[in-house]
């Protein structure tokens, strides 16, 4: 099973992300994490120490392993190979914790017209093996413009999760990224609801998501934020939060064997 | 003067520019809006109606003009102008809104090595003139990469405003946009806390922040949630929040004028 979570920055995305790994490996699946956004930390959600996962690079730094698989070394115009072989990267270049293997990927944005390069052929390459040929139940934390999806990645993941949060900023990104998967082929596109307070917050976000079915709620949690200021999982604190995200898992994974 | 404000996504980087913007413009500057951040909506946070913005297309998607000013036409391979001409787009492409005028600038961040298109030779060109040959009051919301800013433009930013909450995450992606603005040789980086809710919060903040000097603090507002939710600008709901950025303001241009 190959999900992809995404939402505008700070909705709650990455902890929505970490808890439904933990969730997973804590079944028994074998479990990748991948870190596909910046601006995220997975590794901290997933309860990796800091000392652990500061020691790894993202693959989108890695310029000479780009360059080593693809071949190319004479610069701005050589030609190099399109699809590198990545297949042995994953294990290679992981961190493992309580069952779950985690990627960083970093990101390495396509400009315009004609813009490529080594480190994107590797990235793409990596995404296609982790989507497409990967048995593991693969867990994608991504930035709101979803751009590591390619065409051809994107029919691969098997559900979209959109986090929002009450406010009108979280659910214009998550009409667009709604437009962006459309454009790609995704079709399985969910809404997770996160940091309600109260009914008014889920009221607001059941009447603002148009065409976006809602798989269910998280609870704005005090317990979440005090976990994060001392650097504990939220997995590990449990709660209210990781079971909203069990019952959303519940829902998504009937949804999908339906 | 040149502000660009940044910080992890969520942490309330967009009202804090959005309230910059309209309080300048209160005193009589001429003010120069930026997004140059696709998760955020500073024309939401300054007021703009939906109707209004939604109009604006952001100059990364500009391809056409791109290809006019570079005189970019053949494709990947072929020569283009890297400085084409964009005095004249300020004027041209933006919102006007209470005096203050709204750029979309999108974002067309630069791959590895080689990777470059004529949309990115627009917005560098573009940045340029924003920075260093315009006399207004240019405030900038920024992607927490701060990619935005090559070494050329950084020079003329007189004031890097870091938007952190009581997160750790928010604190890691602070103490990363530093050492990349000293990379950039951006020297005068402030630190603002923001969605404080008690002096627990001001001192994780205090405590964890290091070597990044902190301007002072925006507390967490339900107005402003509300305000969110009903489409209102912050500045226009007034209280707490707006008072906290005015005091923000206030020492900020105090140290720049010392």
């Amino acid at each position: 099973m190959k999900i992809a979570v995404t939402g505008k920055g700070g909705v709650g995305k990455t902890t929505v992300a970490g808890i439904l790994a933990r969730l997973f490996s804590d079944e028994g699946y074998r479990v990748l994490a991948v870190d596909a956004d910046p601006d995220a930390n997975l590794a901290s959600a997933l309860g990796i120490p800091e000392s652990q996962y500061k020691k790894i690079t993202p693959f989108s730094k890695m310029k000479k392993l780009a360059e080593e698989r693809t071949g190319a070394s004479g610069g701005y115009g050589s030609y190099f190979i399109l699809n590198p072989k990545v297949d042995d990267l994953p294990e290679k270049y992981c961190v493992e914790h309580q069952g779950v293997k985690l990627l960083l990927m970093g990101t390495v944005e396509q400009g315009g017209s004609g813009c490529f390069c080594p480190e994107h052929a590797l990235l793409k390459s990596l995404m296609k093996h982790l989507l497409i040929e990967r048995e593991d139940v693969v867990i994608m934390d991504m930035e709101a413009g979803i751009e590591h999806l390619g065409r051809g990645t994107a029919e691969s993941v098997d559900a979209l999760l959109v986090v929002v949060e009450p406010g009108r900023r979280s659910i214009q990104t998550a009409m667009q990224i709604k437009s962006l998967a459309e454009d790609l082929g995704l079709k399985r596109v969910f809404a997770v609801g996160s940091k309600v307070v109260d009914e008014a917050d889920v009221q607001f976000i059941r009447k603002n998501l148009v065409d976006l079915e809602l798989l269910g709620f998280v609870y704005l949690s005090e317990e979440v934020k005090k976990a994060d200021l001392e650097g504990v999982s939220p997995f590990d604190v449990g709660g209210m939060v990781v079971e909203g995200v069990r019952s959303i898992k519940a829902r998504l994974v009937a949804k999908l064997n339906n």
